[in-house]
């Protein structure tokens, strides 16, 4: 913005808004200005969430999980099948899973995925802590639910090879045809494993 | 979000992120989690600003722009042309037109245009504010900037009416083909405002 427009105050509003994933420089202008022509509407309940949030979320000490409290409300659910950890790349990923609500288990968050090329090696990542977890007698199995991109597949073997040793049975999501997807528009990869992985009708 | 996977903090947090222009619920959530991911760096520093904004941001009382002083810096700002007054429909434009730093004047807000449509007539708008500044015998010129729509047009219209009486010249942007355009992609009306107002090489 040009200077004199608007002062530093709304500058560093706007220079802050266009770090947030989704908004680039011009759509946290339009957030900057939404947020103060709806003063009470918007701007103080936000300023109130965020201070709320900065005061209370923690990362959960079990499983990596953002909440207010830790552990956090998955961790801390007696009703979760105890027998299931669930090893997500992100927390968002735990989310996503959560929303689908097919699964009532507990969760694992590695914090990202082995890569060489960005030099994140097994100690930048949470699988100390989860080979300690599985030590359990209650952990039957372990779910590698991890993106099936090069890193990711690296990934979910070394973690199927650490965990060899132990009497947990190690499983990853399966391939196929997205519900509701196109197959006009799927990879020839997707569409040889959910050939080969095919099902009666 | 299902239920148990975050507290009600971090439910109301995306909720309001949600209601900022460019974020959908999709993209809000992610805008939360990178919030609570970045606490230090993101998150308390975004909090502490809109509490400032909050507390400082204002609407000037003269031409209607939005600042942390009234009268706002464009207004306060004595090198600008008190000769020439900007009329725009929204702050976003004025900022707009203020990036573009063609021009070194003042600018009047119309907070909308008129709209048979929409109910909104001349009250509803800062109009009575704009003659009353134009009255000034310093004004010699209204530029017209309003989007080339038909409720803008109308608006236009009905303010060069209204200022008829009074010795400002009343003039509003040329039409023409957007700098770096392609002629493809353009519309008819516009491809014949280029045309009618050709100029020489």
């Amino acid at each position: 913005m040009a200077r004199g427009v608007a002062g530093p105050e709304i500058e560093r509003l706007i220079q802050l808004l266009a770090r947030l994933p989704g908004l680039g420089p011009r759509s946290a202008r339009r957030a900057a200005l939404a947020l103060m022509q709806k003063r009470e509407g918007l701007l103080v309940p936000l300023a109130e969430a965020m201070r709320i949030a900065a005061e209370r979320v923690v990362v959960c000490s079990t499983c990596g999980n953002v909440d207010t409290s830790d552990p956090c409300a998955v961790c801390a659910d007696p009703s979760r099948d105890p027998s299931i950890i669930v090893v997500v790349e992100d927390v968002s990923d735990l989310w996503a899973l959560e929303r689908a609500g097919a699964l009532h288990a507990r969760y694992h968050v590695l914090g990202g995925v082995l890569s060489a090329l960005d030099g994140i090696g097994p100690d930048q990542l949470t699988i100390a802590g989860l080979l300690a977890r599985a030590q359990d007698p209650a952990v039957r199995e372990v779910i590698v639910a991890l993106g099936a991109t090069v890193d990711g597949q690296t990934t979910a073997h070394y973690l199927t090879e650490a965990l060899a040793s132990l009497p947990v049975s190690v499983t990853r999501l399966a391939h196929g045809v997205p519900v509701g997807g196109e197959l006009d528009y799927l990879d020839e990869g997707t569409l040889s494993a959910a050939l080969k992985r095919r099902t009666a009708v």
